[in-house]
């Protein structure tokens, strides 16, 4: 089976290996064109074009940055719908908008070409590690036809619901992980006022319902004041704003992703878009005179 | 070794019942004197006050609700500073305020009486089986006398700090508990609204970024609008507040804590004050319109 890869990224690229490593001829296209060659190394073939891309392929997969880098891939004058055959399945795995999701896949469905969202959590190293979290919304059909080449690029697949369903959960992912960034900042700023070890701290209360990944994993950042990657700032409040988009049009109200969105905007604005999003911790410290 | 306790509560009563079974020779004081009996039916004597109580111990164990409460029983006409001789050693498993604790501790080190923090968390489930998460503050020669009897009573002791630095520990504890259920309820409405399948939502984002003791033990009870104990709304309402007030004295800021400490003041006006904590969703859900 052929799969067309577009978007060779920090997380397209490895995602993509690991579809070669499986045994999958793969083709693959981005759009500033020397992205392809590291695939190529290793066995891909290129394509000038999403639409020549989607011509050889029985499943497209996209992963990009953002709602309109992906309708202009899907639906742009040379985009997936110009080249892509009737049963072709095109795979987003790009995190973007819930609602522009299910207008392409309508879309697409007008040319009997399927489309499945089906967005990812696990960072880079899940990416490399083919390890990733996938989030998917489709008919249960397209969902079972994509498993076999979703499966080696992640550990989970799991089906959520109809087209956007995917988008709508990686959603409801970075709102959660906002609200518990912000109170594990919170908590460590109290605790470095105080004077305490907070190290000790942590470990006194990581175990019980103040417990989570963000607790175990990024205290430390908060404690040092110092943000490596992990997941960039901008990243998260690019998702953060797709969130809060998808919640304006629901009728939703979120009212600690707003506040995050808007420390995550200062944070851009004052340089520290591309740290970690442990890096809210910079907002929380310093409104406490912590750094000052 | 005598101990005393004094607050025969639903975190008290248990806590004390442990400490017999451990084989301590145990007295026992209640407010509402009634409360005494099913621990002297087990082996306990009681005392008719604090002071009675502490002039037969060596330790003497306070668990009650607030820090007003605490104050009457360590400072107060029959409390224990007019009963406990010199070497006493106050333990409070109560969560207080760290400033009133540090005062307390200073008033009673003028007579000679010593006083270590030791707030736990763990619940009531935690008290009756022995495995409190305890967060001790206070010297290194007073933390450790008091381990072997909280040792009975819980399953990690940590010795955070000086006096006052179990409370400072709880109320980060209780900051961080604060916005991860606000997140997990705003990230529950989110997918509500959209109309998913939320147990497959949470199982697709339990296992990374997003994971939490709160997403995996009481999204549940915000899916279904449902909200059995648990831990009361208004005692993580008096907890917030002293955490509120430490901060406010230390000038930390804490925006998320403010934010649930509004919602919990709400959900306690409107009668869910005994509810579980996890009704902070009602507010959100509410708010986004599923329940009107």
């Amino acid at each position: 089976m052929t799969i067309a890869f577009i978007g060779m990224g920090t997380m397209g690229t490895p995602m993509a290996m690991n579809i070669l490593n499986a045994g999958y001829d793969l083709v693959v296209h981005n759009r500033h064109r020397d992205r392809e060659i590291p695939l190529v190394e290793k066995g891909a073939t290129r394509a000038p074009s999403p639409a020549a891309a989607a011509e050889t392929a029985e499943i497209v997969i996209i992963c990009v940055s953002d709602t309109p880098d992906v309708e202009e891939i899907v639906l742009g004058e040379n985009g997936i719908i110009r080249g892509a055959g009737k049963n072709t399945l095109v795979v987003d795995m790009s995190t973007i908008s819930p609602a522009a999701t299910r207008r392409m896949a309508t879309t697409l469905g007008e040319k009997g070409i399927r489309m499945i969202d089906a967005p990812v959590s696990g960072g880079s190293e899940g990416a490399i590690n083919g390890t990733l979290a996938i989030m998917a919304g489709g008919t249960p059909a397209d969902v079972e036809t994509a498993r076999p080449v979703l499966a080696s690029m992640g550990k989970t697949i799991t089906h959520v619901g109809p087209v956007g369903s995917g988008q709508v959960t990686k959603a409801i992912n970075q709102v959660i992980i906002a609200a518990t960034y912000l109170g594990v900042a919170e908590g460590m700023t109290l605790g470095l006022k105080a004077g305490l070890d907070m190290e000790k701290v942590v470990s006194a209360i990581a175990g019980g319902a103040a417990g989570s990944w963000v607790l175990e994993n990024r205290s430390a950042f908060m404690i040092k004041n110092d943000y490596p990657l992990g997941f960039r700032v901008r990243l998260h409040a690019k998702d953060l704003r797709i969130a809060l988009e998808a919640a304006r049009e629901m009728g939703a109200a979120l009212p600690v992703s707003a506040l995050v969105d808007q420390i995550e905007s200062g944070l851009i604005g004052r340089g520290y878009g591309d740290e970690d999003v442990s890096a809210m911790a910079r907002t929380i410290r310093e409104m406490s005179g912590i750094d000052s």
